[in-house]
């Protein structure tokens, strides 16, 4: 159990609303985070939107920009999740403002094999809302994930959603005793959980700059 | 190198058109092929046009059905990769039929842990397109392969489209040449044989079985 | 009522299951349609999978290709609704294969103004699933059906989805009594209904081929 | 020529760039501005990110939130296009705030009919990037446009993406001298026109509040 007590997960809760009005989105979140706690993993939950963070696509937009200070901690966790309501079919605004922030970090490759910060680091998504949106809104967030350096286990998804036109959201439609978004979650974070130790102990050797090398060798 | 002499890839080539037609889609796999073949790694290409695939989302829709043909190479696979032409901005109707049929293998979870036979296997998505469309293609395969049991490295997919409206095609285009596409193949190719070698030696210990009652405990 | 006696709809149902399989979207298309009925416009609904539609991107693939068959009663249609269950989070591989076939009609303009035969019509969009899906689906609907000449009233689209997860799908849930649901079809085929009438009278005066020209002028 | 006289369009510019900074997606939108006002047509363009636009759903989300402000010229115009840059394969995170925020017109339906603010408006969508990711973009706007109130014509979008992968955006790759976008473009503009005066002498008749109690009467 030595490994596990050394991963630490980072949620981002990507809702519009900022504290303290209540989220559904931190209740589902809540799901998987008590999980990961039970398996011993440490986690934190960020709000973004209690955040001044910048419009950009950059690691630092200065100014007053606190971007840094959540990426700080992105690049300090094993598992990274980004949770995200469902608004007008897709993820919100505030979880697409994290991903153009995310491309900063593939600016950041190392000396030694270009490898950027979040390289060897394994993603999540989650997604909650009143009604239809949720595999779009989380397609979208896996192909971000997979771009920005995340690795993707079986399941690395889940999600609620009721049926469709206005509802209950999570909390009030009690998404935390729906079985199929539990299974989701429980399985997302299992497998999560799994890859991270395995990645952990066995990181992509991966060199870009080699790597790069080669594409420009065989192309004009 | 023993480990990546055992390894064999499968890509599916979701073109529109039958063989012996060009495929650009398959120009494309060849490069990627030809990497893998580089790496020790054996790989079959598979035109799903060519073969009387059925509608539907089990594994076998019976009479003249020959996914089963397709199923059982994806099963015998350690890495499966779907390559897409874009039409309309988004996958072929070839690739959306293939994991509407991929459904099935949901079901054949074995009975004891419930793990279905592309479990501990690696995804990867490759699309190429005469213009715009190759991410919202990608994104929905990789949400796919997620969910039916694929595990999916930093950079799972790679794409080549050329400018907006009507224009040369990878083929023509020399897409072979064209730097970046190059780059993401062969970050696609690298990262996914060291995450098949590492799921191979450790594959998930998820018990599907244990976890749906967990989830039931915690569910109405 | 002169003119909405002329008006008439065709409907492409492009459920999974051949004839006489029971289609959850043929059930959807009949509430829409029985309001149109009552609105004395003439309604026909045409289930794709029952023919042998080939692939490929023109309106005649030749051969055993029966698309000409469809594509001859959408071009003597006013109204065009395209009518697709959710799998995987998006419109089914028939409803795709439909729009690719659909490009065929772009290279259709008549000699005078370049319009093609499409032109002037209203198009729509309905979408049923037992989940999640629904909206996804219905965007890149809309987006072929407004490049291939259709166009789009308020509320262009209706949908059902039942809660996030396998579930009843739109005969077992009752959809057909789901306010929501009832509400956006009631919308739709009212706005369809008199933007027909209205662009009937009003035809679009643009000629392709002068702003085409326009365009190269414009252009390098 | 007196009624084109007295349309107007209004032009949201997504970029996540604030003045005075250069943004490629200005550059697009004049192209159509500039037929616009060949045509007549007045027209402004307002950068989103210039105002202190609130996160939320609403038509005023009080406190110094800026939308009132844009949400009045949406109001008060004939045809409103959103114009966004590309950035990761979507809409910007501004194109996303907009959205949500427009939801808000559809709780101001006027008690006579129900209609919202924007009913018998014409909407459209511009979408400029360095490359990948317009279509994907286009299509979701267009789906919250036509729910929003909007009617669309054919061609209600025009876009210009470069080839996969970094390069020129918009200004340096001289996207106003690229034939297709300029063709869509003009396409887009005369259709739009010819719509926006079909539909102000024709305006919806539909009552949004005797359809709901129809739909209710059908629904349990």
């Amino acid at each position: 159990m030595k490994k596990q007590d050394q991963l630490n997960v980072v949620f981002l809760n990507c809702t519009l609303k900022k504290s303290p009005a209540t989220s559904n989105t931190d209740a589902f979140i809540k799901v998987a985070s008590d999980t990961f706690k039970k398996l011993k993993v440490k986690t934190e939950t960020i709000r973004v939107v209690d955040f001044n963070v910048s419009y950009g696509v950059s690691s630092d937009e200065k100014g007053d920009d606190e971007w840094p200070k959540i990426l700080k901690k992105i690049k300090a966790c094993d598992i990274f999740i980004i949770a995200t309501p469902v608004w007008r079919g897709d993820r919100s605004s505030i979880a697409k403002k994290v991903v153009e922030r995310l491309d900063g970090v593939m600016s950041e490759g190392n000396k030694s094999d270009g490898q950027y910060p979040t390289y060897n680091k394994i993603g999540g998504v989650m997604v909650d809302g009143n009604e239809d949106g949720a595999k779009n809104a989380a397609a979208s967030l896996l192909l971000d994930l997979s771009e920005q350096g995340f690795t993707l286990p079986v399941n690395a998804f889940t999600y609620y959603v009721g049926e469709a036109g206005p509802g209950p959201s999570y909390i009030e439609a009690e998404g935390d005793k729906h079985f199929f978004t539990n299974n989701m979650t429980l399985l997302m974070v299992h497998n999560i959980l799994h890859l991270a130790e395995t990645l952990k102990s066995n990181p992509y050797p991966t060199n870009l700059n080699t790597i790069e090398e080669e594409a420009k060798a065989m192309s004009k």
